[in-house]
């Protein structure tokens, strides 16, 4: 049985758990805390910044792979002298570590992207902000931004002053988006990639509240388009495991990268329910060097919708009650404002009415943090 | 998180592990070995015939529940006087201890059953073979077979003088069925009741094969008949979880009852992927009294196929290239001669098709035991 190491004990982490024991792979995790989500499998509760640690772990499993893309890369490097497969590589997770990193390698691939530049001491911030098409644009913060934290649309540098202080600040084009789309993909050692349909995401906040699979009106053309965006990025980086591309759809029917993330990814978390391979057993079959599974979707539609608080433990039999075809997955997180703790998906023929119902069961088992 | 205990570290045990991570349930597994195929959520390795080990295990969880029947009913009555909830229960189970147990309660509920009789001392065995139609006729020993073992379709009672020698025999008439059906549902405490759509099974020399689902050619009729049968029996017998009531359907479109089982069964294991809701995931609903998910099926057509001897590891990657649709489930269990060592479900639009798909992914990975 081949050994599967997942660096955090997330939820990402506790999903890959079902997806392992149906493939017949012993999955290990290395969990930061006890009660982790993924404990059931943790065989290391430690500290992930800890090179002897990890290195330790790491030389339990045939190859390692992640929940979260917070190791850092000097850690990273240095388990890999031991010889463990790491995916993926140190190399493809440095894109995700800094923004302008990745940035900077998109523009290498050609790859379209909103217009971008860097605010920093050695050059004029004044071209910077007209490079990117004038205020209002998006400044970020290139390190450790998630669910819109680490991201503001501004009309002045003023409203930045804090993070320029700190440091180099990403600046990007405010692009005139029509809606949010994620690509999602796993890419194998030796270069098998096998998408699944774009899927739309919808954000309030900035954080993802809603997927739709597959995205409501796209032609084969765009589909194509979409494709050969995403494997690009997956080839040239050379990414072993689940890519998702966050991108902005144009007016023009063109689209442009936003974000990646190299692991299982919210807007992939429909695929469970929907497609013939969950996004966490594609994962481990591409780190785990099996073949792809089947993208197939066996619905005509399916719905996530993210629960963000807390989860009224209680309230989930009236949820059952009432729409018993809702897949409830509770990550058995403790409740926090904003914080992501489990998510509904439910599949179906026709839209509207498959999006009426996860909302339903979302609204009666949510509470406020 | 609510504590539900298994009994029981096989296959079944270890199918129940990703519903219980999907449900937020702590599921903890009384295993027989280190090395059992659910070991993953095994808190406990020893003996289920000792009581004082059993009580003990049950004292962390809130509810028993099993992978198999063969918990003996004294040690689980001494179990239950501390509190624990057992589920299905001892008296429920017991009709799954001893085949002619099931008869006479079967017989009470007036539930259509083959003709039967027993062979015993007190009684004129030519009478008992008379009773159930004469030669040929189908003998079983009570207790303890299953998968073919303890059955023989016999012309004299010279072929069964080992059996007639240890105890009682039961003895079946055997019925002109033209095909076997499961009915598979769930009952849950208080009496809600949910059922899948009647499966077909195919046996070869006795065990399993292959099952397709739903069953084809079922008129609307038929179907209330067959949910009519097994919810009576699910109710007046008061079990709780999954009940699988196996049947001959005779040429002119009735059913009678061939066996019992109250667990998930093989014939439900295309649920997992044909459902919304997985046989494994409905009975854990039932058992922690949870309300009960949808059974629709989201394909229209579900073929499950086992595989009996030996999975080749090596020949998986070949399976996945030719079938990337089929899901291999391999419980981890050394090869040997017969043994369910696991199964394949592809599902689709069309049977000929989907069943050709599973038939050619189990030729490529199985191996004689």
């Amino acid at each position: 049985m081949k050994k599967v190491g997942v660096i955090g004990g997330g939820q990402l982490a506790r999903m890959m758990i079902p997806a392992a024991i149906n493939l017949g792979l012993d999955v290990q995790v290395f969990a930061e805390a006890e009660d982790s989500p993924a404990s059931l499998a943790a065989t290391w509760v430690g500290d992930y910044r800890d090179v002897e640690q990890v290195s330790t772990f790491a030389a339990r499993v045939e190859v390692l792979t992640f929940d979260h893309e917070h190791v850092p890369t000097e850690v990273l490097e240095q388990v890999r002298v031991s010889g463990v497969v790491i995916a993926p590589s140190p190399e493809a997770l440095a894109l995700t570590h800094d923004k302008i990193v990745m940035r900077k390698s998109l523009s290498a691939l050609e790859v379209p992207q909103p217009r971008w530049g860097v605010i920093e001491p050695s050059v004029s911030s004044a071209e910077v902000v007209e490079e990117v098409g004038g205020f209002p644009c998006v400044a970020k913060k290139p390190i450790g931004g998630y669910d819109g934290k680490g991201v503001r649309v501004i009309d002045s540098l003023q409203e930045i002053e804090d993070w320029i202080a700190q440091g180099p600040v990403l600046l990007e084009e405010k692009v005139p988006f029509v809606r949010e789309l994620a690509l999602v993909s796993a890419r194998r050692h030796g270069g098998e990639w096998v998408p699944w349909l774009p899927v739309e995401t919808r954000q309030v906040d900035g954080v993802c509240s809603e997927v739709i699979a597959p995205a409501p009106g796209m032609s084969s053309a765009f589909i194509q388009q979409a494709d050969t965006l995403s494997r690009l990025i997956a080839d040239e980086v050379g990414i072993v495991g689940v890519l998702a591309v966050e991108v902005f759809e144009l007016p023009d029917g063109s689209v442009v990268v936003n974000e990646l993330a190299m692991r299982p990814h919210n807007s992939g978390h429909v695929f469970t329910e929907l497609s013939i391979t969950s996004q966490f057993e594609q994962h481990l079959r591409a780190v785990a060097d099996i073949p792809l599974g089947s993208p197939s979707f066996t619905s005509p539609v399916g719905v996530m919708v993210n629960i963000l608080g807390g989860i009224e433990s209680a309230a989930k039999d009236a949820a059952w009650r009432v729409v018993p075809e809702a897949k409830i997955h509770d990550y058995g997180k403790t409740a926090r404002a904003g914080r992501k703790v489990g998510h509904v998906v439910v599949t179906g023929s026709e839209l509207e009415h498959t999006l009426a119902r996860a909302e339903q069961a979302r609204s009666l088992v949510n509470r406020p943090g």
